[in-house]
């Protein structure tokens, strides 16, 4: 089985400025791990026409999804739409059925030409529904469109994802220590020597209220059937060296 | 004046996992913003040499300041020092002064080779100090290298930044109102095109509780001396629509 790819591109300068935590990105990996696909990049440009075409180019070559968020509204610096269109060679017309769903969605004399806009895609493209404020995102080749705001971009995404081929989910255990990262360095290399096919990571923190910390061994896998063996191994491991340890 | 610019490259699979949310970046961002450096790109990358390489050279081109946050622990997975002197054509090697305060910093005898991993950098490589745990980041050129974990990263960020060349701070009003943005979006149109020196962005938003919504106006500039017409066009624009507004 190949394992299927992702790639997400957050179109914000919102984000940039630091104006807005982007959480959209987050939301899309977790669903896409327990997918079982792979999310490889993360890429947050500017709402600048050149920096859409080439990113989205490029990461559609590269990954089995592209999804993109933000930049699909009705104002002046909506510009992913007819970025994307010129990505793939595709004009950048009024979608019909975009149009109608709006046109039905305003009340009569309200769906101007800034409104009007958002039906605005690339020829072809095949509409993702938008049950919250009626203005669709859109689907081209394996390029997935969505807004920006996080409770709409949400609830359009689990629609989609209903329909995506998934793989088989990675396997994820996390083992959480008192210990020290540093302590546990050589231990966890020869256990991560030992089982290539899995990834080891550990990932230290610090509260600073108590000045303690810890660490959170992450072992996750795309292909063995079970981790018990590597969390047995770590959790001996931790134990031998006086320290605690529970999953979580 | 020349503009100053940034990059910043999150290294980090438990972001792309979708594990950990990150913050760094949105912290980084806002400092950046508030000291006239212009942040153009975010990108989050596997913990994979070739990606960090790769895109280190990249980004050292292209920005003034290019900001790396984690892979620089004592584990097997953190390859960050490694792969940036892979980058930059420098030795891989211990570092005389981060070997000396992390040789101080642990109880004799538990200086292990592990932590004498974090000892090691690119050859010339000016420390960046750690003044929680210790183990240092370091500067590169013009790559500054931080570890993941945000308490200890922003700590360390906000001492570096003191003595960063920093540029005129962008100036950045928000208006707040609950017109929607396709009512707004002509109006900002034609003021845009009449203010051609700032950017006027628009962001809605959706509360699902009362099922209203409205938008953030921000105006924003790098080069103009005051925003007050700007604004003061906008709101009266906002009046005559009928609408509310406050600037947040």
């Amino acid at each position: 089985m190949t394992l299927l790819t992702a790639g997400i591109l957050i179109i914000g300068d919102e984000v940039l400025s630091g104006r807005t935590q982007d959480t959209n990105s987050n939301y899309i990996a977790k669903n896409l791990t327990s997918s079982g696909i792979k999310l490889e990049e993360i890429k947050i440009v500017q709402d600048q026409k050149d920096h859409i075409v080439n990113s989205v180019k490029l990461f559609s070559d590269k990954y089995s999804y592209v999804f993109t968020t933000g930049g699909i509204g009705p104002t002046h610096d909506d510009i992913t739409s007819e970025s994307i269109a010129e990505a793939f060679n595709k004009k950048y017309e009024i979608n019909k059925e975009a149009f109608n769903i709006l046109e039905k969605y305003y009340p009569e004399g309200e769906f101007n030409l800034s409104r009007q806009r958002m039906a605005k895609m690339p020829s072809d493209a095949q509409l993702i529904y938008n049950p919250i404020t009626a203005a669709p995102g859109f689907i081209v080749n394996n390029v997935y469109v969505f807004p920006g705001v996080p409770k709409i971009m949400e609830v359009m995404f689990s629609n989609v994802l209903k329909n995506l081929k998934k793989g088989k989910p990675k396997k994820i255990i996390t083992i959480n220590t008192n210990l020290y990262e540093s302590k546990l360095a050589p231990f966890l290399n020869e256990i991560q020597d030992k089982y290539k096919e899995c990834s080891i990571g550990s990932y230290p923190y610090f509260n600073f209220l108590s000045k303690t910390g810890g660490v959170n061994i992450s072992i996750s896998s795309w292909t063995m059937d079970s981790l018990d063996d590597v969390e047995k191994e770590i959790s001996e491991m931790i134990k031998l060296n006086g320290g605690n340890y529970s999953i979580v």
